[in-house]
C-alpha cells in the first residue's frame, strides 16, 4: 500500500519516462509536466498525458511558462537559432568544446522546474521530487549535474516551511543512456509513449542531440526504439 | 560611469523600492516584477511601472506566473482564505505561533522569482541581483532568511554556466522596518510611488499585516507615510 506522493517532473521523454516508473513502485504519482517554448512542445504534451494515463496517476499539474522564451538565449526556445545535429555517422552529439555548453541549453531551466515541484509538494504534503536528470552521458547541462540538486535540496530545506520536508530523488543521474533504456525495460516503462526529438513532432528526426542520444542508448542496450523515425 | 547591470526584483512595495534606490548608486538597472496571482497584482505592477520610469531604467520585464495561484495555499493568491490583519490598538502584525507561518506566506515563491532572475541574468550578463527581502522585522517567511539567499546563491553557482557570474544581494536582510524608511529618505527613493497594502487597490487598508509592517516603520522613523490609507 503506497501511502506517500512522490512528484515526478515529466516531460515525456525517455529519461522522465522510465523516473516516473521507478517512482511509482514506491508512491503515489502526482506528475508535472512543464511548458517553456520549446519547438516540440505540444508533442511532449501528449507524451505526457499518455503516460499519466498509462499509470492513472492521481495527480498532473500542466504549466506553462512564457517567459523562459521571452527570457531567450537557447536554441530549443528561439526559432532563429538553429538546433544542433549529430555529426556524420557518428551517435553521438556534437561534442561540446571544453567547458562549453550546448546552445539548446536553457539558461538555468531546470531551476524553475524544480521551484514549481517544490511549491506543489508543500501544498499537497509530496515528500519526494523525481527528476531524470542525467549527468555523465548527456548534453553537460550545468543544471544536470548532481551537485546542482544536492544544492537545491538545501535550499528547499531553507525556503519552505520548517515542517515540510520534501527531498530530490535523481534516480539515473550517473547511468549511461544504455542502462536507462535496461531499466525501463525491466520496470516496463511505456517507452513507445515517450518522445525525445527536439527538432519535429511528427516522425522523430533522428539527427537531433537528443535523438542522437536516444538512439545511441537503444542501440548500446541491444533494445529496439519503439518510436518512429523519419529516416528508419 | 556604471557598466554592470543588476537585476533587481521590484514587486513595488517600499522595500523593494528602497533595494532600487541602493543597487542604482552602483549598477545599471534591469528591473523584474512579478504578478503570481496575488490579490493587488494590477495596484503593483503600476507601483512597478512608476518606480521604472523614475530611475529610467535600461531593461523591464514583467513576468506573469498562473501556476503559484493553481497550486494555492496562501491567503495571498486564494481569494477564499481570509488576509490576516494587525490586532487591534498595535502596529505590529498578529504574531505568529512559535515556529509557525502566516498564512501570506507563498509556498516557496521567491525561489521562482530567484529563479526568473538569474536566466534573465545568464542572458544579459548581469553579475547581481538584488532582492529586498527583510528576515527579521517581518512575516517570518522562511524564503525571506539569509540562509535561504546563501543556500540559493550556490545553486546558481552549479547550475549556470562555468563562465556565468552572478550574485544574490540582500541589502536589507538584517535592517527594522523603521532602518530601511530611514534608508529610502537617504538614497532619495521615490516612496510615494510604492504599494504594499495585500487587501486593496485604491487606498491601502491599514491594517493587513503588509500595512502594519509598513505603518510602523514610518512611525518608528519619525517619517510621514506619503501614499493614501483609508482611514487617514
Amino acid at each position: 500500500m503506497k501511502t506517500n506522493f512522490a512528484i515526478v517532473l515529466l516531460s515525456g521523454g525517455m529519461d522522465s519516462c522510465v523516473c516516473t516508473a521507478v517512482a511509482n513502485q514506491e508512491y503515489r504519482l502526482a506528475l508535472l509536466h512543464v511548458n517553456y517554448g520549446q519547438r516540440t512542445e505540444g508533442r511532449e504534451l501528449r507524451a505526457f498525458n499518455e503516460i499519466a494515463d498509462f499509470y492513472h496517476a492521481e495527480k498532473r499539474l500542466v504549466v506553462s511558462l512564457e517567459h523562459l522564451q521571452v527570457i531567450g538565449g537557447s536554441s530549443l526556445t528561439d526559432r532563429s537559432m538553429p538546433i544542433p545535429e549529430a555529426v556524420e555517422g557518428r551517435m553521438q552529439p556534437v561534442p561540446a568544446a571544453a567547458g562549453s555548453i550546448p546552445s539548446t541549453y536553457v539558461p538555468f531551466r531546470n531551476a524553475h522546474l524544480l521551484a514549481i515541484a517544490t511549491s506543489w509538494a508543500e501544498v499537497i504534503g509530496a515528500s519526494k521530487i523525481f527528476i531524470g536528470a542525467v549527468e555523465e552521458d548527456s548534453s553537460g547541462y550545468p543544471d544536470c549535474r548532481e551537485i546542482f540538486y544536492q544544492a537545491f535540496n538545501k535550499v528547499i530545506e531553507m525556503g519552505t516551511r520548517p515542517e515540510t520536508r520534501v527531498e530530490i530523488i535523481t534516480p539515473l543521474i550517473h547511468m549511461k543512456k544504455s542502462a536507462i533504456v535496461r531499466r525501463g525495460v525491466e520496470v516496463g516503462a511505456p517507452m513507445h509513449l515517450t518522445w525525445s526529438c527536439y527538432q519535429s513532432s511528427e516522425k522523430a528526426c533522428g539527427r537531433c542531440e537528443s535523438c542522437a542520444l536516444r538512439l545511441k542508448g537503444f542501440n548500446e542496450a541491444g533494445v529496439k526504439d519503439p518510436i518512429p523515425y523519419q529516416n528508419a
